[in-house]
């Protein structure tokens, strides 16, 4: 099926920059939230509103969790054993507004305006109020400073216009932190209910309080230390004693024309950093170093940090503001939410809410990292640094589920452990493994980081590829089969020969292969340990080309087309004129059994393929497959959009390509798939930078070569990007005459234009008209 | 495999009428507790020793539930929402003995024996008890009389020798019964625990007490009245006052040569039966008339209808005490366990201990009735109407499932809705619909009972034919396709074309197709009400004859093979010889993904078509079919043995199948799947019927026509059994010389002997010799 766009209205004002909320609407509290939110890779601060009205908040720390038993009606053997959930920790981000001794809501001001500043990094509200015919302005500025590590930051100011009376904040902070009950919607809610943490609470002094949340069950630990900078200087009260949480009431007197400020400061540090004696400390130190910062170079320091980033990450589209906003907000939401540490990766939802809570997929290696790699390559490092820390984990789930050999990534995970509770949609897709390998490769290619390489990547990489081997065997006039897998569409479970899973597994193979060449001859001590340590014998990087050269791929001849596996073709094609469009999206729907029936793709799968491995097909192939597929795919995934956006482009239908493009950029502003408010699609966001620059700039790595096919979309006047690549920076520039390269970074680079090879040098921009590709 | 039969000792001596222990082992309690249960179809109650030393009590109502909200850690639409949970109902049957003040333990005594007599339908234990070199002897004959609802009877006699003191009998109920705790073990288990009931007790009279139990979710409630007799009459004790338990505490003075005796009734009625407000009265009623019969009235009614019973259902065995005393013993649990009223069925364990819920599964088409047709044809009927009576929760089930027309029967329930917590081995199992059809047809056959026919079973046969219609579809090049469900072997599932499912779908539509055609031709009326209430389309018949003859079972040219699946033969076969022995069953040892991912089955699968379809087949297919599959099928499950028994003994393999059979008979007398614990496994009790009669005797039903091709396994001199068909009981002898066919009921019986058609009439016995064959 097309992509069934609706071209709805946008939510916010169409603004290059900025989103703003100028109305504060109840039932979109949530949603709101979940956009406003603000986050730097380790801290996440929903956009609630400042008085958390509507119980929209939540503050995520990455890689903090609580893990519990997972108990099936009907266990069997090798079930996943204990799920691991995001917690939302202790909740510093309120403010309540009380004027006159009136509480003061959003929902009733006379005016209401708060916008995400994508360049400032910054949250602003500003409201006016009526106070019996007298005016006063709030103002508050939020942000998550990205220069430190967990730090929530809150300016708020108040200015009478011609207003005398008293003016209350309510600061409050509460450590007993919930999470939402499970729904019918298999995406969202926890089973983690009622009181979550161990809290303690250490008053500090008249403006500063402490908070220890412990676990109860994964054995992590956080200290919270929150203070307040208060002009002028009052004492605030503490109008109750839960031992939970605590509130500061700061009151002032206020005359027209005077103004207070009160800074509210919230610094987290967990064990997954610190030993558990020294986190009070590190808390402390945390909210004393912003202290001695102060808000104004906090935010300063934020802006020239977002420069930085825009500097590389930017995508500029002229003649279409709509799609210029939806671009940069995923692109903003992406960098806030990925981790950057190496022991923390970025979930689902990134920072941003509780859906799929908190767990990392597949989307880090398929959606995430294809797009970061060419713009910040030292996170995706850490990111697959990540996935190295785990393999010990991912080793022993292998043993679990009987391989003999080498390491099964979780399918969904928080600390590396499988926490899958529905294996047809979760273990069984093994392809996570072949993605892995996948994303290492490209990565050590684009960067040229060798030292990756030697000290993890060829780690990752054999023990993938032994994994394969062991799931896979030879069948006789077949070749190398891989059995009762899914692949990336999860509406076609448990199946043999997934060609995409089969065409990647062989891809895995082959990286693995040349890693060890590589080593033997590069690294002969590297290699020499690391054979030692994972008992490698010699003959198995022959039997790794071996399985490789005969992997057995589906096709239907009749058809001339690669099967998506062995049975696809045998099933029904989905009654889809029968399906009423609220059936959608099918698994809320219909039992899995029914769609499995059915030739029904919730999502790109052998179309990934078709650009994953691009240059396994031809232009023709192409067409035939996308064309097969579209059609029977519903893209009840957030993940499909952007895939088939790509492809479509590769096969020069720029209008599909088009079409796929606008559902991606504007999916979460506009909230098409509407369940925003449990958290942005990461990987579609992701997708969207994809979309752009792999789809309509037709970035490919092929052989160890860039190449570029810039096209322009009809409706734009034309679209500049950023890439990077062994060291170099190129910003491609595209308008209907064709295509500016200037080196922004890098002496010279040579790349594939279309299929002709050019070489750019710093200083030298190179033009190249669009009759060239 | 061939099943891993181990010649172990015998667990008691062998007796062809009775089982005996001699001993009370502390780690057999719970397995001797299954296998000297009594029950009558409605009331169950585990041999647990009489002072249920080690807690191995339990007594079930079948039909009686308990259900529960079933949590999936990964919910999708459409799985089961409810568990049902068959209860452990109030604990009568126990009495504990105290002489001169010390608790007597039968671990502890002089002589101990506990008798299962299967003719006289009773439980006897006999004591010995030395004091201070005093002799005193202790018996109890326990029954639950067939001719009654649910009702138990103990009696105990106590003797003194040469003992003189005091005995204290304490009798008690207790009706705050509990279950088991789940385990790793997906077999056994369930999610309820704690207390269970909102108990009420209401004291009688000295002697008696009752209790009422209801459910506090299902809204069942039961009524137990308990009495007791003395003599000499004692007024006995009531020691504590628990709200939901009582005890009687009888004492008396012995002198040598004195007996006392206490005789316990406890009766009960359900809601099942009578109306809220009338339990407590029918409970009543219910101990009144047994007291009104006594205690030796009861034991000789019992002796009568077991004698009624063996005098059609017995199988003799000449030559062979274990085998005798094992098909015996699975006759008289079979039918023991059976309900028979229509609106209760037979659970997997019968009424024998608490695994798998108590739930009733396809055992009951495939494997109870087929051999219980021919020997209580009136109880098949029962067991038909049951699922007559689920069939509107059918309906609403196929429903759920996205089908638009038909009825889909639950794969595990107690009340028709569907129960299974684990679709890929529950309801993805859809053949059980067309077994249940095939029992309605096999049914009607040998019964000739037209009239359930036109009341229930047309319907049947309609609704399951029209389900096919909706799972099913036609595939291009290959015909009507049923895609995406498990077969009967559940280490291979949620495949395509399974061929059981295939032919047994195909059956099922051509019997609807002939119920149609008999009805419009034989009861016009009765076919144009049902056309009405089933909304028949006039096209409707010719489309199931049409997808019968164009259904696809998948097959392999090279091989000369039927497939187990589409994909059966494209997986890798299981490494045998590298599964140490105690890897079995792989279930509790391996992922499912895992053992999905090879040609390996837990049980007969495409086998069990070669005997219930088996017309279908040639002598030499069913050779080959059977050598390739016996090869990879693991018997994990109980119910495999005696299918390829039957099979191996139809291609004249009789070694073979008396290997399978050695399995069959003595499977739990043996416990040889080490969990008799748990309770009986049904189905193979019913198996080993049709491996004798099925088997060696060769019964065939086909095209309307009883066939009989009697062979006699080398190590016996002789067997015999009977045969109901169409209103005649036919009484099978085997021996070396030939076989003799006499008619103990009906007038005149012709039957196919081997391939030729032989006539027997009343008073006339036939014999053919051996060569006749």
């Amino acid at each position: 099926m097309r992509i069934q766009h609706m071209h709805t209205t946008p939510i916010y004002p169409l603004d290059p920059w900025q989103i703003i909320e100028t109305e504060a609407t109840r039932a979109e509290f949530a949603r709101n939230a979940t956009l406003f939110a603000l986050a730097n890779g380790t801290l996440g601060v929903r956009g609630a509103l400042d008085n958390n009205e509507g119980d929209a908040a939540g503050t995520f720390i990455n890689g903090f969790y609580e893990s519990a038993p997972l108990h099936y009606p009907e266990n069997a053997y090798g079930f996943a054993r204990e799920s691991q959930t995001m917690l939302k920790v202790a909740e510093a981000a309120e403010v309540r507004l009380q004027v006159n001794g009136e509480w003061v809501s959003p929902t009733q001001l006379a005016a209401h305006r708060r916008t995400l500043d994508m360049r400032a990094g910054t949250l602003t509200t500003e409201q006016t109020l009526s106070v019996n015919g007298q005016t006063l302005t709030y103002r508050s500025v939020r942000l998550v400073p990205w220069a430190a590590s967990a730090l929530f930051v809150q300016s708020i100011t108040i200015t009478s216009h011609d207003f005398s009376g008293e003016v209350k904040l309510w600061s409050r902070i509460n450590a007993d932190t919930r999470l939402k009950k499970v729904s019918d919607d298999p995406r969202v809610g926890s089973h983690l209910q009622g009181q979550l943490f161990d809290v303690s609470k250490q008053p500090f002094d008249a403006h500063t309080i402490e908070f220890e949340q412990a676990t109860r069950r994964s054995g992590l630990a956080l200290a919270c230390a929150v203070t307040h900078v208060s002009a002028p200087l009052v004492v605030p009260e503490h109008p109750d004693d839960l031992p939970t949480e605590e509130t500061f009431v700061y009151t002032y007197r206020l005359q027209p024309g005077e103004t207070i400020q009160l800074d509210k400061y919230a610094s987290y540090a967990t064990t997954l950093q610190h030993p558990r004696d020294y986190l009070q400390s590190a808390a402390t130190q945390g909210v004393q170093a912003a202290l001695m910062q102060g808000v104004d170079a906090l935010i300063a320091q934020q802006r020239a940090d977002l420069d930085e980033f825009w500097q590389v990450a930017d995508v500029r589209i002229d003649g279409d503001d709509a799609l210029q906003q939806g671009i940069r907000f995923n692109l903003f939401h992406l960098f806030q939410s990925v981790g950057r540490d190496g022991r923390t990766n970025i979930g689902a939802k990134g920072l941003t809410g509780e859906g799929y809570e908190g767990h990392t997929f597949w989307d880090t290696e398929m959606y995430v990292i294809p797009a970061m790699v060419h713009t910040q390559p030292q996170i995706v490092r850490q990111l697959l640094t990540y996935r190295y820390n785990t393999l010990d984990r991912a080793r022993q789930r292998a043993r679990e589920l009987g391989h003999k050999k080498g390491a099964s990534f979780a399918w969904r995970t928080i600390n590396g452990d499988e926490c899958s509770a529905y294996f047809p949609a979760g273990s069984a897709q093994y392809h996570i493994n072949a993605d892995i390998a996948y994303a290492v490769q490209r990565y050590v290619t684009v960067s040229g980081d060798v030292e990756f390489m030697q000290t993890m990547g060829a780690e990752i990489l054999i023990e993938t590829a032994r994994l394969w081997m062991d799931i896979g065997s030879y069948i006789e006039g077949r070749g190398f089969c891989i059995c009762e897998v899914t692949g990336p569409d999860e509406y076609t479970a448990l199946v043999n020969n997934n060609a995409f899973t089969n065409w990647m597994a062989q891809a895995n193979l082959r990286c693995a292969v040349q890693a060890v060449d590589a080593l033997k001859s590069d690294a002969p001590d590297v290699y020499d340990a690391l054979r030692t340590r994972l008992s490698l014998l010699d003959d198995e990087p022959a039997q790794w080309a071996q399985a490789a050269d005969q992997m057995f791929i589906p096709y239907d001849a009749e058809r001339d087309l690669y099967a998506q596996d062995d049975s696809f073709f045998h099933k029904p094609i989905w009654d889809f004129a029968n399906t009423p469009a609220e059936h959608y999206p099918l698994l809320l729907n219909y039992h899995p059994m029914v769609i499995y029936r059915h030739q029904v793709c919730k999502q790109a799968d052998l179309v990934l393929a078709l650009y994953l491995l691009g240059d396994q097909f031809t232009t023709e192939q192409k067409r035939r497959h996308f064309d097969y597929y579209e059609a029977v795919t519903t893209h009840d995934s957030s993940l499909s959009a952007c895939i088939f956006g790509i492809v479509a482009a590769d096969i020069d239908d720029m209008p599909t390509a088009y079409e796929y493009f606008i559902a991606t950029a504007r999916m979460d502003l506009d909230d098409t798939h509407r369940n925003v408010k449990d958290g942005v699609h990461i990987a579609n966001m992701a997708g969207t930078w994809q979309c752009v620059v792999n789809g309509f700039g037709g970035l490919r790595v092929y052989h160890d070569m860039l190449r570029l096919r810039p096209r322009l979309p009809e409706p734009w006047q034309g679209y500049a990007f950023n890439v990077f690549f062994r060291g170099a920076v190129l910003r491609v520039e595209v308008d209907a005459r064709g295509t500016t390269y200037t080196l922004l970074q890098g002496e010279r680079l040579s790349f594939l234009h279309g299929e002709t090879e050019v070489t750019v040098q710093a200083g030298q921009p190179l033009h190249r008209p669009q009759s060239a590709l």
